[in-house]
């Protein structure tokens, strides 16, 4: 039955990669500034368009013409803060996904309380690891209603989503703990799934498994993590269809 | 006559690329957080050298200091805004070369505005696409008088001189499309080329040709986005007066 | 003598880039936006662990879970100095290593300015050019009592010690002046190296030593500037003591 679930689960997902092409989404980033120019080059390599303002004054002109936001929280600064949280009721309001990625949220209690702040106010999908998820003392046996999506990733990532439907997808490669912003970047990519799905939780497990055969095939193409970021864009530009059916480690619960 | 012109253009951009390096410009550049690297490398990568501080009270030492000025709008703070109007003031104060690439100007009220104002301020070239050229209303055609240079930049490039002169460039590659700062960083590379040239449409029409030479031997090169950008510095760190003689696509109108 | 010293400390460095790889020190870096990424990615590379932020508010909790601090003063912004000062005062409070890179303080008076009350404040390691380094008045003789440790890198590098003990590397390649934020990286590793360090001196030789040798063997196997940071990251991710004995360029002088 769990079989049967993962495989129809992995045929929708199949469609995602080429759907995200031809859709093109806009996500808006408000992400840290070791991570813009990565999750920039991210969002282009799988075909969706990026911007990455975080001045206050642009929100509403730059959200309301986007179809999903990213919301991660390092290298914070007070106009971001302020930014953040203006463009999360912009996409609220107009009913456009968005993901919260609280980076490091373990490491400080002003970033904890600003990542429980933004949780608060209800994301589409949080995207975070396991010592961030223990700070925020998430609930990951899945809630029964209204909760946010969660996307818990590490050497094997988990999709939780309501009525505690679980996903565990396999792919991925270690080099991917060894470079700065590939999770941040992740975050962001799967703000373009989700702009893009029908189905959210698919929309989900199908950003994580283009993403985690991506970086298994680049991490066993290149030397080390410097020749990664490329090899992961070289190959997340390619993704198909093909590629998830073949290469798609989903295992399902319910 | 229109070929003529172009071959004795041509012939005038090959020894600029030789000219950067021996000259070894400085370039301060005033840009977003997902450009600053790459753009200072590019500069690295022709022979300039960068400098990137966007804080107000370094205005009057870092552009003073300076051969030329690029100034781009994305991802825009208080500071910034502030840092910007300073800097075009003392480039024009001292006749440096400034150049103005107004990013996503067609995307938000604010930015248009602001792209609006500095280009009231006159800069000596501008750098833009065409979704930016015509939320920015600029008469392509080219002015008849004191208008600044236009680089128009896309498929195929184009400058826009004075009394309507014309070039265009048809250089490059489509992954010049699909990285983020590539044309962020071209606006820096063409005020490093506009800090060395006696005539700022060979100027222009030179580091068009460079870059575009450049784009199109790394695209020829790489297997996807992610190899393009170390490609293209590789490139550009060795292009030619011979480079520029043989592969240069120029067609000149006047 | 001096050959025997340098033999005995070359035996002492050869062992770090292992101590650094098992202990995995914390170093928070303040840093310019240009170097943030390739900040982070070197210190991944070498085993440590980056963090970047540099909020004010998040000084006490993120400079005290850090075995070490380090201080970069390109584009600096109200709240970063503000931050700056206040992790200098908490890194010395506790005893924790920290190293300051005064980038560029020969380019304006603020910067100098700024550098030289950071240099006040005592750090343990100052890494800079030689035109930094004059601009500073820094006696590269070396001080006799409770001076900093200096690392004077350039073609090639100077640790200055107490007691005017000193050693120079002769590793390194002429594409480490060719990409942006290299400098700026290798003082991050500094502070790695230090943090694990019993032996101050030894700790930033060792630190130099694996930097140069990296970026030797890098800058052999690529084609120019583009492929460079990669190529470096993937070189010192492999780093091993073996390296260090074989390869190291170390005269000393005392």
């Amino acid at each position: 039955m769990a079989d049967l679930i993962a495989r129809k689960i992995l045929e929708a997902a199949a469609g995602l990669p080429e759907l995200v092409r031809a859709r093109a989404p806009r996500v808006h980033c408000l992400t840290n500034h070791a991570a813009a120019a990565l999750t920039a080059n991210m969002l282009l390599a799988v075909g969706a368009i990026p911007s990455l303002t975080d001045h206050p004054d642009e929100m509403p002109d730059f959200i309301g013409g986007a179809d999903a936001l990213m919301v991660n929280l390092g290298t914070p600064d007070s106009a971001r803060v302020t930014a953040v949280e203006m463009a999360i009721e912009i996409a609220k309001a107009a009913g456009k996904p968005w993901v919260l990625d609280p980076v490091m949220c373990e490491r400080g209690a002003a970033r904890l309380r600003w990542s429980k702040a933004c949780l608060g106010a209800g994301p589409s999908l949080i995207r975070l690891n396991q010592a961030e998820a223990d700070a925020l003392g998430l609930d990951l046996a899945g809630a029964e209603t209204r909760a946010p999506l969660i996307a818990l990733t590490g050497a094997e990532d988990r999709v939780i989503g309501m009525e505690r439907s679980t996903a565990s997808i396999g792919n991925g490669h270690p080099l991917m703990a060894k470079v700065t912003a590939i999770g941040c970047g992740l975050s962001a990519v799967l703000a373009a799934y989700l702009a893009v799905s029908e189905d959210a939780f698919t929309g989900v497990v199908a950003g994580l498994l283009a993403f985690g055969i991506a970086g298994e095939d680049a991490g066993e193409r290149v030397e080390g993590p410097g020749g990664f970021p490329a090899a992961l864009l070289d190959r997340l530009y390619r993704i198909t269809a093909a590629d998830i059916l073949e290469k798609g480690k989903l295992t399902c619960a319910n």
